[in-house]
């Protein structure tokens, strides 16, 4: 039985500096990665045409189905519109694991998008935050070992040129660091750290029985 | 001398699982209850009418007055109308104690009405915010015993037939289990616990002068 | 029906910089004042005599019952014989609410005497813990008003005349600032602030059962 | 290949309150449970001589292998030699999964025997620390699904008849509302709540890497 | 080389009443102060012409320039058009250190303005965040010596002699009460007290160029 | 005026791992350090002889004066005895500045000498706490720019030879990742993270009058 996976960022870039790592990892055991990426970062310093190309490829890096929000960048608003965008590829792909930008972060569009993830995840038994270079004092309680995918990260990251280039919070020297900082407080080599905003362990890994409960159906939407 | 109470929710049910029993508790010792509302719930799979009527019956259980928000379900603002709404009901029921929804919650609406509570209730005395079945990582400081009011508490939450039949959410069993989840880690058999958002404890409890001061006149509302 | 209260303190001026007005509240409401102080504070600049009679004075103030513990001044142990001193006064008085140091301490008899309450009081509904001058990130849930205790207080305070004089952190005006601080914070003019504990707020003050519920029989003491 | 899971708790019916549920859910999946219990808890209202019986009779129903420490009921030491029994243990179970009590506990040997955990597996990646009935403030961010395990945990803990029937804080009732409430907030039926120490989730369950190299060897002991 | 100071409030009275003391250390080593206010306050009891002005004197009192938002007393919004205010005075003031309100508040107004500093600054090595009346679990880390400009303080908040009459909320007794407790909590005899949402201690003091790097330029503004 | 500064470590090496880069721009500003090592480290796996001389030789590349304290490694006690030593070298050096290890850490000789500093500087205004690599949910609010002085870091962990050979916590690669993440989290390239114990910030720098205040005089120490 295959797991289905959903990770959500708020721009083109999101994702791979959060959670590529992970989503490699599932990737290896067989499980099936969406992404939905809710704008398409058009208030940088590049037109929105290249982020928009340079997020399908960091999706063919990681083997990812590329779902668009179509929400402004810098605008994302809290509430229903987000959620529903977030529910109705939570109920299209049936992911019963979920990654999200964490809450505490000082970019308003991470922590609409973080909202979001969690309202729409009420019922999920899965839910994972990751870590953002905008994020603050963030607390991680799971890790996962990186050190097969950190790679196949910097190259999913390395997809997202303009942002390599200008943006200087997108540091792939950084982004190493980072996973050799969580990895050495894990007791493993490389991590990804993860808040926890609802994870139950699942022992025998693929009956992944609590994650199908989490799919709201149609009738059980957001009011 | 009588002291007036206030729990707010954000829909239909929300009240009568956070804090009937606190409610019942109050009004066993001659507490005036009231509501404020501020949905229909007309986003659930029902009817709003048979909303409106469930929650009359609830009041009726809760021997409340029942005041009606006019905010739509799903898109409670957070700001000056909601916090408006709320201070019109303290400033008219005088209430020296207000209950209203934790703020760690996924479902936007109950984020919005919790920070209009406090905002409202910024110069009351004893405000206490209660669990939601979306609150998260609850930590409560005070407990109310509600053991001789638990029956009670089930029946008000009863009224909302809609939600008790179609709400996974709304689960009269899980109620039951952390009412005396939190009356074991109370030293007590059957609890509800709050976070304490503001809460002077009154050794003469009747004399609720701390309370009074905390409404706000016409000309202090919220700028 | 007479509630029994207890404060315990490391060292003679300890209960009283810490929750003197709370005791003066409770004495102003009837309930039995008892002290527990677990040193006389022999390592201070003074003749131990001298504090052990300051102490004395300052219970004759509160009105209150004062015991001994029998330990040395800066080396009170963590573990079973403090435990068991709490728990002998505990059950002699039958408090059902008990005051003690808060355990983010930088005063090791503090935190030693704050574990030794909490383990204590393991089957107690009401244990409020107080801020000392050495107190570390304190986070006060409960308040108290101490507006018409405030002089008894300061009052308290001073019949420990050693410490006034020679102990810098022994400050009156500071611990005007401290209730004035608090109190504002409140929403009322002077406070005492509390860390809950365990904290059941009864509705009807003088049916203390949960309270009565606490205290261990000599069969089920700290094993 | 078998993972080793190691349970350590202070006294006799610790590990069964904790997180019998969990080490039933490992066993079914086929891992090897070690239990680790310091005391006899011959301090409590019943032979010492019937506890070791009753804590043989629940390593049964876990099938684990049972170990004794040697500390005494009450006064097990922070430090040194209570770090070593468990690392003895560690080394000799080759345990990838350890489970101990919550640090937040009223209770002297709780904290103890946690902080000794956590010292021993300094190196593991995989600590999970459980709740007691006297935790305090426990915050959990990882679960476990015991549905078709609480029965088996009710089992093991009725094998401590002597605290079933003498000690108010062993509840068997409160047992099932516990896991109910962690049940509800973690979207499943019935589960059981842990604070990650430190946990690496295995996408891949049985190539337990990581917890291997958590092994102190025995040059690298506790210093 | 002189440093650039900015500090940005929701209301006139807010930067004074949070940190007026700093900004008078600060301009006594010969920084430059910068305020910027959101809005007029014109929802008080009082004319907006009488706070602008208030204002204006206040500024004069902490020989700071004056920038004003143009947003709407009770109604500044969370997100974009809040954080490109601040970053234009950011740009234009070219500041190094920067004190926003406190996250944690009961104001509407005040989280909107907290949350638009602290994305503003996203590149900033210090951002300081102030306690406000409406402040709930403020939790200091960095404390300042206003000991010498406490007098300062106080004249610069009289300033705004409409608010000092008028509003329950700001009372020169409980702001002096405030310095005195954060002064005994930092050992010092009146302290500001702030939440470090940055800080890069300069040991250099002078060289400031860890905060330089924090200005966005015009490409890079939030997206 | 020349400010000194104290660092506190359980074992050799443990100051170096903390905070030798802070140590070094202290040193650059001309400051004088001390180093107060507890224990000779004498249960590792080498001899206790070869640790000494290591620590001599990261002391000279620090620059700085080096204490020991005389006791024995895994077993530093809490309480009276750690805690003078701790306040005999804080009289002797009159430092104004103190770092300690954070006391969230599963070394119980952490622990144990954090609780140490933190009530022997109950006085002084400037403690700051540094990560180990045993450190727990470590959360630093002050940053030190490192960049400089990281070289300088690294070769005086490296004259810990034997750690540095055989203890898999000392782990260079690690160090630079640890300081390159809090860079990154400070907004510059390089940092040392701090929890503040108490931090005045003093904006000028040499007056260091606030931490003179915080030295005990022999009248007033731990009681």
């Amino acid at each position: 039985m295959v797991t289905d996976v959903l990770a959500v960022g708020a721009h083109p870039d999101d994702i791979e500096l959060g959670c590529a790592g992970a989503l490699l990892a599932h990737r290896a055991r067989g499980d099936r990665i969406h992404l939905l990426v809710m704008t398409t970062g058009e208030q940088g310093p590049q037109a929105a045409l290249s982020r928009i190309s340079e997020q399908e490829r960091a999706a063919e890096v990681l083997g990812a189905t590329l779902h668009w929000g179509a929400f402004h960048d810098g605008a994302i608003p809290e509430g229903r519109p987000t959620i529903q965008a977030v529910e109705a590829v939570l109920r299209e792909s049936g992911a019963g694991i979920v990654y999200g930008p964490a809450i505490s972060d000082t970019h308003q569009d991470h922590r609409a998008v973080s909202a979001a993830v969690a309202a729409a995840c009420r019922r999920s038994s899965r839910v994972m935050f990751y870590e953002s270079p905008t994020s603050v004092g963030f607390s991680p309680s799971v890790y996962l070992d990186v050190a097969e995918h950190l790679d196949g990260k910097l190259t999913a990251i390395r997809a997202h040129t303009s942002q390599v280039l200008k943006n200087h919070l997108v540091d792939l020297e950084a982004v190493e660091a980072q996973a050799r900082y969580h990895g050495f407080r894990a007791r493993i080599r490389f991590a990804e750290a993860f808040e926890a905003g609802r994870f139950v362990w699942d022992l025998f890994v693929k009956g992944d029985h609590a994650g199908q409960a989490g799919i709201p159906t149609a009738l059980e939407e957001v009011r």
